[in-house]
């Protein structure tokens, strides 16, 4: 059904320019504005999208014909994946533009990853799709268990992945979790995200995900698209999403990009933020409210204190006093504190400290 | 009972250096050097190792005071995480000894991980045993699909975990697939270990290690400890190992990574070394043999042709004519192949181009 859908969308997209053609005009191809100017933070939805201005290519002009000729190539080369039904990366559609396009095409257009990325971009905006349901695939790095099931419907098979007995590791969160693939059975009442592997770690052995019903997901650092739109879709069900990260600036912003998006990803807009997710810590205020975490504290470095200052300038976070405070904290204090930092007394306080924060609704926006 | 038998050995530490202060004398430990010097590629046995060379740490040297504490705190913390039966970071571990031992420790020691990892180095060659075995976790990374069962004995649970039933995507290999994790059914025939996670998309959306009875492994890029631990588990049940790589030497040390070991890992020995390895590719000889190839090459950069340099210079590698003559065709041609060129005539050719290298014996050592 999805691939029907996105078959026509770029089929539409060819049927537009041969009438252009026939008609005498240069082929042209309109696509929202990606630059900064055209990025805009929508308070009443909760996240970064783009604006209403848009760009016309035309294959009639000098800046824009090589552009426009990949852009044409490479809709016509996803359109086959999909009729072949099989998937590949970017790396690989890559390989398959210079093989049919012979040694004329310039190796570099592909070279630079951002390069080859903006096309792929251009097509997801303006089709309003996304690269995976052009059967791309992306890097997978992700891994959730939990009280789920999962049906799933790839290269002819039917399987069914129950989250919930993975054992001492989990199921790698795949590049696509939309096309074919179905939650059948989820008992868990929210979704945990653990900025790190190690916690994660932790946490499944304490069997923190069974005892407290939920699903539990590390983004292992910044989430891949696959992990945010696994997060986005379980949000969809009605699942409340809490995010636990390091106490400094960096895992705050893995935070907001899940949350938000950021202003790279703005052209992604709501398929892959999530305004609902909320916050449970490591917080500055944790340092007041845990007396054994104030010989854990670690220095923070100038690098630390400049990214909390410019966070503090962002108008989707400075919209909230809590968060205002949070980060003057910071600055104030110069201290930040890792997530691992709660081990230090005993290796299980994580989840009691997860429950406190979630029962008592300690959380932040 | 791994870790009744690690007990005894922390145990065992400890008591020769109680005995040793009772008869008057400075408490000392022994660890095998792990200096470039010390370092021997043992062709007998196919790996990189330590020799015989030992350097002796004395508590009451100035010098080594320090160091020799830390190692006697790393030593007696991990013994009580095996006592409570719980696994931690090397990070949780420093938390901990940071709240035990008081402000005074100081935060730079664990804060660095080259001399945190040190420590845990000099533990683990010292008493003969793997970090894995001092409950101690490590960040994952690899991926497994493919016919084999697993039965998974984890936090007072057992879980049945079928590697052929995981759907689009796949199990992530755990921290430790030693204590309590057993193979119970291996139907596959050999194990393919494939450098990149898009090319394991690729040959799991074929269904390749079904269809050709395999394990399929992607370490995405150098193997994790976890992952060349599963890989030299499966070669010791008599499983064929293969590896699949990019045509350059980053790709090529992936391999010996995995085959010998590497200076740096030459501490972990035969654990964690697989000499039964094989290369199926990429080679620049696949240039010659592959039409198709010839337009899809890459031009080696200058960085790349000094460490093809390199590698001619180790004494592990160049002991092989079919290497010294593939990594010499590096130098004179100033070319490299990406796995992910395969796929630039016809997506499903991968998995063809594997049939061949494999039906044919058409490897390297």
């Amino acid at each position: 059904m999805g691939d029907a859908n996105t078959i026509e969308k770029l089929k539409g997209m060819g049927a537009t320019m041969v009438e252009q053609v026939k008609g005498g005009k240069s082929p042209t191809f309109e696509t929202p504005l990606r630059s900064r100017g055209n990025i805009e933070y929508d308070k009443a939805v909760g996240f970064l999208r783009l604006g209403d201005k848009t760009e016309e290519r035309k294959f009639l002009n000098v800046a824009q014909a090589r552009t426009f000729m990949q852009t044409v190539a490479v809709a016509n080369k996803t359109k086959k994946f999909l009729l072949e039904d099989l998937h590949t990366s970017i790396r690989g559609l890559y390989y398959q533009l210079k093989f049919s396009l012979g040694e004329n095409l310039d190796e570099s257009l592909f070279e630079e990853q951002t390069e080859s990325n903006a096309l792929i971009e251009d097509l997801e905006v303006a089709l309003g799709i996304k690269r995976e349901d052009l059967h791309l695939t992306t890097d997978r790095k992700g891994v959730v268990a939990g009280e789920m099931v999962i049906k799933d419907n790839f290269a002819g098979e039917e399987t069914t992945i129950d989250c919930a007995k993975q054992g001492r590791s989990g199921w790698m969160i795949p590049s696509d979790v939309d096309n074919g693939m179905e939650f059948v059975d989820v008992k868990a009442k929210y979704v945990l995200v653990v900025e790190k592997d190690a916690l994660w770690q932790r946490l499944n052995e304490d069997r923190f995900w069974k005892k407290d019903n939920c699903i539990l997901i590390t983004p292992k650092g910044q989430a891949s698209r696959g992990t945010r739109r696994l997060i986005r879709r379980l949000a969809d069900i009605g699942l409340p999403v809490y995010v636990f990260t390091d106490c400094d600036a960096w895992g705050w912003y893995i935070y907001w990009t899940i949350k938000t998006g950021s202003m790279n990803l703005a052209y992604l807009g709501s398929d892959f933020s999530i305004p609902e997710a909320r916050f449970i810590g490591v917080t500055m205020g944790d340092i007041e409210e845990f007396e054994f975490l104030k010989k854990l504290t670690i220095k923070a470095k100038p690098i630390d204190i400049k990214r909390a200052q410019e966070m503090l300038d962002y108008p989707w976070i400075n919209i909230y006093p809590e968060w205002v405070g949070e980060l003057k904290k910071v600055l104030k204090e110069k201290k930040k504190i890792e997530q691992d930092a709660l081990q230090g007394e005993k290796l299980t306080f994580v989840g009691e400290y997860i429950r406190k924060k979630i029962g008592n609704k300690e959380w932040l926006p």
